[in-house]
């Protein structure tokens, strides 16, 4: 309880005075989700609905799917533990690095996890090399797209040729493409989720509506028994009526993923090029997040600055030489270089 | 999914007019409460602290305890899923009417749940029968003190025997206490939380601040082990910054507690007066809710009427001859009785 080991803790530490940790929106929290939150106080004393109908709709609507192929939850994380609560993967493939609570989540519920390792040779790119781990023994994959952290698409070829493999070994795929609407490039595989009766996408306002602290994320899949099946294992109610007044507004934002785009592209792009002048690798990344490889360690040095970012010990297959931050405003971004130059030249 | 049977499913029905199902405060959600949500909106664009560490701090601190003898969770309900899954008892001992959610948790991770009877010839009171249940082979008892739907208190020197028999037996005994605050003579049994390692009381902020759309409740325990071991089943950040913030906030209400009693003592006593004169049976309630019996089945009228309330068939003991009303404002209290009256006399 008391350890912790993922971005955006800031409440352990008072001398924290930016947080890079976290990848949410540099827009931050849209005004019609602040509006919402605030217009929906007399309904919180009331139950929330407990099957989301007003959000799963529009979120169906949104996506040309019915609505019970949508199911929400109280962030993409309780989402992830109802699906290996229901499914109890005996073997489950990730990939490494990436998110670890992928892992956590299987192994909570008895199952062992074998990590499909990305070579920094090759910029930790996926590559076909993971059609081999998909065989008749492995019941899920989880993956992530973009990546977290290295901020890497996937090749839709290859994505396409993932989800059949998956059909044709009966695995259980789950792509988490919570960083998706940052990217330039990214396609969402929700449009091919009638082809896959066991693709499952993964999405979350938590990022790209910068809601992380209400909580709201969502499972979409064809297969709408498999969805009551997930649905049996969470606890009921779990959706707050907040995230649901909030997810609704944010649905109406206009405009909001081009907004976003475009202030992302141009600041990662001002950071990947200030960072590589300041001599450090930076990989090829399309999301909204970029990880960095120092010889010199910088996690620590720049805590002890009051910067937090995110430390490459807590991903498999990295190392305390990486690092990786969230893309932020040009302000806050300045002071990171700012910061990050004393401690290199320190 | 789309099955429901709890109270306030109140989206489900457009013609709801008055909601009776609930039994959330009548004063409705403290005015610190709602300033909090507010005045917290520019942290929920991030993470919630995912240890709840001030929340925790304040709830130990109340109470006299170490802060890792508390625990929090999305509501209740998310608590009791996870004690089910980290424990997965095979044998569950819960009474019979009470909250449907403690079966259904033990058996959705895999259980057994053995009934245990509570005879309406003797107003459903707990007696020491229960005893007898409290074999080796249990693994775990849920109650609800004071009883879901029938609003009575267990004898305190019978909790103390159940709470010796568990721990003589080792089994985990959860009390539930989330309506406990409503009563007059209640003594939460966290007083005694010290001598018994395997007792662990759950209180929420749902129903006494009127919190139910918010999420939050507590889970208590001496043994921190046990605490730490549940806490794995449960995804990081599952309590959202607006819970948190909220909950802090009603801690620090002042006569709250008095306010709601003195309300809640009056008005249930005015409809147990009335309900009576209309022939009804009312049992003897200590809580903000009172279980009532009608020869005329109640429920459908009442509902084309466009008032919700609790209808027995969902509680296993009772039947479509019983139902459940909270406690409300004298102004809907009227307007209940003046539609029954309608219904009964219809």
């Amino acid at each position: 309880m008391e350890l912790y080991e993922h971005g955006g803790d800031i409440y352990g530490d008072e001398n924290i005075l930016l947080d890079f940790s976290v990848s949410t929106n540099p827009l931050g929290m849209p005004d019609l989700v602040k509006q919402a939150i605030i217009s929906h106080i007399p309904e919180y004393a009331c139950y929330p609905d407990p099957c989301c109908r007003k959000l799963r709709a529009a979120l169906a609507e949104r996506n040309g799917l019915e609505d019970s192929m949508v199911l929400c939850g109280s962030g993409a994380m309780e989402l992830i533990f109802a699906l290996c609560a229901c499914f109890k993967p005996r073997s489950t493939v990730v990939l490494a690095p990436t998110f670890s609570e992928y892992q956590r989540a299987a192994e909570v519920f008895g199952g062992q996890v074998k990590e499909h390792r990305l070579l920094e040779t090759g910029g930790f790119a996926l590559t076909d090399s993971i059609l081999a781990d998909l065989t008749p023994q492995v019941d899920l994959m989880f993956m992530c797209n973009p990546n977290n952290p290295t901020g890497q698409l996937a090749d839709p070829v290859l994505l396409r040729k993932i989800a059949e493999a998956c059909g044709e070994n009966e695995i259980l795929l789950i792509i988490d493409e919570c960083f998706l609407d940052f990217t330039r490039q990214g396609e969402s595989m929700l449009a091919k989720i009638m082809e896959y009766p066991n693709l499952m996408i993964l999405q979350a306002f938590t990022k790209i509506y910068a809601m992380a602290g209400l909580r709201l994320g969502t499972l979409y899949c064809a297969d709408q028994e498999r969805l009551a099946n997930i649905a049996e294992f969470m606890p009921p109610w779990s959706v707050s009526a907040v995230a649901q007044a909030a997810g609704i507004a944010a649905l109406q934002e206009k405009g909001w993923m081009e907004n976003t785009r475009r202030i992302v592209d141009k600041e990662r792009g001002f950071m990947e090029a200030a960072l590589g002048e300041l001599g450090l690798v930076v990989y090829p990344s399309d999301a909204n997040y970029l990880l960095i490889k120092s010889e010199r360690p910088l996690y620590r040095p720049l805590k002890s600055r009051g910067i937090l970012v995110r430390s490459g010990v807590n991903f498999s297959g990295l190392g305390e030489e990486y690092i990786r931050i969230g893309i932020q405003t040009r302000d806050n971004n300045r002071v990171l270089l700012d910061v990050m130059r004393e401690v290199l030249n320190g």
